[in-house]
């Protein structure tokens, strides 16, 4: 098959090719660590946001409800974060990181840079600043039409 | 929360979410029409190759293999495809068309433009070329570092 593919073109499909590409080498660079690229995204956000319940993460992910619970709930019973009941809001769960969870992060992080350098190799400087900049915008103003609805100001 | 959040700084967070966008959107836009996005991938490189094996179609769409199979299974039992043995090779399977296949990719062919140009709406034109041609380096030169491989020339 030729290059010249009418799929290769379109930018939904490089779009999702990317994405599958940036999932695989995570989780290379994460070889013998027990982590996914939704764990990892959690565990920053917790980081960032010590108290944060699961309706903020799922906004700020954009990622299902019921998936945050999931995934939360399995970084629990791991021992990476920890649940108690809000005491402003009873039917709110607060967040937070354990120690290990703390741990955790450090050791993914340099990781997870080093993923994201390896696939911006190809462009120069300026080019991730475009780059960079082309994606904000298309994801701002498209934001409104994802599933979950990220909350951005 | 707002905006300064680390991770949404992060191109790799901001592919994940527009992958997600576009996902939903193109979902949106076939609303009443039976197709997934990874059908509908499916459906294209057999339009453009007619008698394409499960193989070539995991390279070209960089799915696994179980993943294809699943789909084109799916696809076939819905009367959208047809395989036959291929009479070169014993154990290939060459996938066709059908006529039902042939008019689903009529009726999802705009819809699936119409995703597109709408999430490309916030860029100019020139942008969308800038931007359509990062991707395609970045993928490019990144594609060896995917699950299954595109052959691209």
């Amino acid at each position: 098959m030729e290059r010249s593919n009418i799929i290769w073109k379109k930018p939904g499909f490089l779009i999702r090719r990317l994405q599958q590409i940036q999932v695989a080498v995570f989780l290379s660079e994460c070889a013998g660590i027990d982590i996914t690229p939704v764990q990892w995204g959690i565990l920053t956000i917790v980081a960032e946001y010590p108290g944060v319940g699961h309706i903020e993460i799922s906004e700020e992910l954009g990622l299902d409800r019921s998936n945050v619970a999931n995934v939360v709930n399995r970084l629990v019973s791991r021992g990476m974060l920890k649940q108690k009941l809000s005491p402003t809001d009873r039917r709110k769960k607060d967040i937070i990181l354990t120690k290990a969870g703390q741990k955790l992060i450090e050791q993914v992080e340099s990781r997870a840079l080093r993923a994201q350098r390896k696939i911006l190799t190809p462009l120069s400087e300026e080019e991730v600043d475009v780059f960079v900049d082309l994606l904000t915008r298309l994801v701002r103003e498209n934001n409104h039409l994802g599933r979950a609805t990220l909350r951005l100001a």
